[in-house]
């Protein structure tokens, strides 16, 4: 009975996700959901990208919160265009959520939305919100057997930024294992390793994605 | 509807927490719901404080993960009694689990039972499991600023313990900023900062669980 409700909830979701996916498709939008745990530093991997996307495309966030509009703020004073939902309390966003938050935004003037998740390395993986492809956050201070503990996120997304590779020094992180983990759970898995403090891989990791970008608007 | 399903999952979970509390309580063990971020550092706190306590106590371990026995594993190898709860995907404990693998320990040789809950800053503080108390795990590394995104698990926790510390001079972490917002949200929590790798605070974390157990054999 609980299992039959949590399968209605899911194929609701499922519907508005395609109906979000047709309509990014539409308007030509790359959709990335972006995911990973409290504190693994998806809004300032997002400050510092954003910065060197808006250059060159029309970037727009969508951020998940519980209840603040913290990430929202840091992402407003670069001026990009931010809704921020608050799922008060809720462990993920769900399509409905990023539908509603979407029809706030100019789609026609968008080449980029990014949805930046509940921080939460478990039920965000779950539920589809029409996103081109779902991106993790793993920083390298979570310790190298995440990848194993939590497979579903890792199998879901497209790519894997190992994040806070500056201080890889001060772990025991070690970055064969979890590479080696990550190929065997998704032998596809773009992974780039990245640091908002030293600023690498950044460069590569926006490439990529105006790569994608290119894609979607064929 | 759906609010109505969940009300009734959280109605039936109270029911078998107060049961686990009650039996908990007739054999003077002391229970910790140990929660947290993953990879915020609580297995690697157990596997510490274990060795210290387990020289004064008996001291068993429930262990919650999605789908391995990685933890457990970890555990066991110190000789301390240890279940492995997974919960193939399911984001959080509920009070059914821990009463099931509680019923597989020897609760009558036991003074302290910690469980250690799936890697997650949001759903597990929903749901109480008949613990004496919850305890969570805050890593350096995740940022100043999630007590006041978080503010369920904080709220429902005696005890903060501000973990990694011996990272703190390689971070932006505001330690004044953060035990500030942990004492709005809740005035009585307790708050430690530890480290596994130099030992900060262990032993008065140990201490303070030491004075809890007498005060529930009391």
């Amino acid at each position: 009975m609980q299992v039959q409700v949590m399968k209605n909830i899911l194929g609701e979701n499922d519907k508005i996700a395609a109906e979000n996916r047709r309509l990014f498709h539409d308007k030509k939008i790359l959709a990335i959901n972006l995911m990973g745990s409290p504190g693994s530093g998806k809004t300032s991997l997002l400050e510092k990208i954003l910065s060197k996307l808006a250059e060159k495309i029309n970037v727009a966030v969508i951020e998940g919160d519980l209840f603040t509009a913290k990430d929202a703020e840091r992402i407003e004073r670069q001026n990009i265009p931010v809704i921020q939902i608050n799922t008060a309390g809720g462990c993920h966003l769900d399509a409905a959520m990023v539908k509603r938050a979407a029809e706030s935004l100019n789609l026609d003037e968008i080449n980029l939305l990014i949805v930046e998740n509940v921080g939460n390395l478990v039920c965000p993986a779950e539920f589809d919100v029409g996103e081109n492809f779902k991106a993790v956050v793993l920083s390298i201070t979570e310790g190298d057997d995440k990848p194993l503990k939590y497979p579903l996120i890792f199998k879901e997304s497209a790519v894997t930024l190992l994040n806070k590779i500056d201080l890889l020094p001060y772990t025991n992180f070690n970055l064969a294992n979890a590479r080696e983990d990550l190929s065997t759970i998704h032998p596809a898995i773009k992974i780039f390793e990245t640091s908002c403090i030293n600023g690498a891989g950044l460069d590569e990791f926006c490439n990529w994605i105006l790569e994608k970008i290119d894609e979607v608007k064929l």
